[in-house]
């Protein structure tokens, strides 16, 4: 994998994530949407999906990690540890982007939320926030919801049969193709309806900098705060969640 | 594949794939159906089930587009524009099939909407309509749609071990075999989820136009406006949709 | 595939498709349960997963066609009806022992219908009722949905790539391993989303006239009508839809 | 698979397990969680991705059982029962880790469970309870559950294509790679939808008495009985299951 198809992998891929993701959380939350109040399910399969779309898109180029939870885990397993800045780069650039096309797609539904009196506050679509603010709470949510990903992640890599292997022309990624991306992205689900209750599971920094920088910047009609002040949980659990994920894979396996 | 066979698969395909999409619409709409107002997971779990019983289905005789917008992209990335205009009568004779199937289906149901006490409009059965009527915005919400569409469709083709490649029988196909369909269908449910809120997402002109002209057509009692001043926003957005798909491929890859 | 071999696995095969299918019908409908009115979604995926499993199940003894429309429709392919009469009985028979077995699962809620203030007309748990009675629409009703079910399944046949084949030690089937039983579990969930309004989806003549029996012998409280008068139409309309479904498969392929 | 392989792999995939199973129960039940009454079809694909993401990863260590009765249906199917304590500590061990696990996901919600005025009851986070309680009817349900699940299992390993086999490196399991373990994360939410009604679908000794130790051991605010009187149905139910489901496979194939 040259590092130009990495880059552009990660960023189509990201985008693409961050426009299912970031859209469904819009779908369920804005006025004069088809699916407003749609309920938690929705949530949870639009983002599996998301990663689903995102992460095939990009696996032939760059592998598909789409999180630098997951590249931080893939580095500790395999103590390669140089292209990691080049991944979270592309990963960052592509959540902004990918926040951009859903505000794009819901443009309609954003401007409409200039009526003060059913206006509804907007960072929830673009970035988490927790239920019950507890920064040491919160952060063990996401250290551990973020484990919950990466590792099962990195040991999907040891079954045989699941079609993980060198992508073709783009030699070897640690997932990419076979079923492998498929349950991911089932495996997202599965985080997202058990174990997003508290904080929203960002359980991926870039998922959560890139459109909280997004919100911070648009011109959206009553947004409400960016909350800045909780952008450091969503950033660090999962970080710290990917390398726990990643020593403890290196351990039992 | 033969020009026979494309034309009868991809008829064949989008008429099963309208058959139940217009279907699940019909249930969750219609008084006197077991699924009324079952919610929005329902209709994206339907119609993106209603691609994987007609891609499957049309795959070994046509490559199963089902969609305009897909055989658009896929002419763009392989330059063969030749049998574009057969895929498309195709499938706008299937969307017309399929939706003459619906319609019988839910008879009674429909019949039943003669009560003028309890009728409910008919035209959301058959084609897309936007929450906020806003040409430019309905417009880039179904570029955008379908853009997250066919680019992952394009990319599936470039992961190895996802069974796409030449279909049995029938010459080489984009997509028509392996897991890849299945993929197709999941894609679908998750577009549904995440950016149908604000027009429905049509992502498909065939889709859209075939069963609006049924729905004109047909004889049902209290149908309501087939609204063809918004009919050429889902024939034209998912088309350029498509286009640009076609065009970051081939940028991309 | 023994005769032996064939009918034991139709009999597991559809036994576990009915304790599934009346288990999730009991599941939604009875008091006292925990899945109480959790809507449309749970019936069809309940009803798609049991076809999961007992298809998976049967598949390597008998191919696990549990159901009769089926086997007349791969019938009507492959030219041979020697052994349909086999397949149907094992199908009877085990839709029999399914609806005892679902029974079974509840009956401590079957027993706490005898409170006449809150019991629940209990029909819907084993077998198929119209919304509109009207013999010759809910005929077609049956005939469209089920040939919608027949058609893919001969379709996924031509599919290179998803597994159909042989099954291994048992000959040749239609269908069996592979993904290919998993297309048809998700595809039967579609068909329950989309076309379950009317008449709750026979599609299958042993899936509707075994349990009806069950339920006419069976000493439930307050259990209501079996409703006799309307049991052709699930047997007659999955019959013709897997005759059609068979005829248009091999005009088109 | 050394000793040591086993025990590591089934403490972790069922941590895991008991981390996305506890997790949604937690998710819907408790107050402050975004998931709160989010619904029975929430629940069942929350454990049933929790079988994806634990037995996938135990897989290639240990087969991935992560059940007691799977391990006793394995053991009657192929008679080597030498191995079956090792791999019922190890599930024990994992579950009371995956149950504190979720513990520590969901702890400032079950720290907030402190205000008697919206307390809820915990046990049901942890472990099952009967809707109505009737020790042989609540037995009864078990069983079937379990069969249920432990025939397809076993049947799931006769089916060609579908990528059961020796696990690489690992040596032979009855399950572990290939799409047998989506198939049975399928299988799981099925029989979560379909016979969880009555008693909450334990089907697992493991998952219902680890969980149960820790609920009883942890200081949880108004957490409520542990229910110690209902405890030994989710145990015996199972095992019976199992042995029963494999003494039917042994018979049937």
């Amino acid at each position: 994998m040259s590092n130009g198809d990495i880059f552009v992998g990660e960023v189509i891929g990201t985008a693409i994530l961050i426009l299912f993701g970031a859209g469904v959380c819009a779908a369920v939350t804005l006025h004069h949407s088809k699916a407003r109040a749609a309920g938690w399910v929705v949530i949870a399969f639009g983002w599996g999906f998301g990663v689903l779309a995102g992460a095939y898109t990009a696996a032939p180029l760059s592998g598909g990690h789409l999180n630098p939870a997951v590249t931080v885990g893939i580095a500790v397993d395999t103590g390669k540890w140089d292209k990691v800045p080049l991944y979270i780069l592309g990963q960052l650039v592509g959540a902004v982007i990918g926040a951009l096309l859903a505000w794009l797609t819901y443009y309609a539904q954003f401007r409409a939320n200039a009526d003060k009196e059913t206006a509804v506050p907007t960072l929830g679509i673009f970035s988490t926030a927790p239920e019950i603010r507890s920064p040491v709470a919160n952060l063990v949510t996401e250290i551990i919801a973020t484990a919950g990903l990466v590792l099962p992640i990195l040991a999907f890599g040891k079954n045989a049969g699941i079609g993980i292997g060198p992508v073709a022309g783009a030699g070897a990624g640690v997932y990419g193709s076979g079923i492998s991306v498929l349950l991911v992205s089932l495996l997202v689900v599965g985080i997202g309806l058990s174990l997003g209750g508290p904080t929203g599971y960002a359980i991926n920094p870039a998922r959560d900098l890139g459109p909280r920088l997004v919100h911070a910047l648009l011109p959206i009609p009553n947004k409400g705060t960016s909350d800045w002040g909780y952008s450091w949980i969503p950033v660090v659990g999962p970080l710290v969640g990917g390398l726990l994920a990643g020593v403890v894979f290196n351990a039992a396996f």
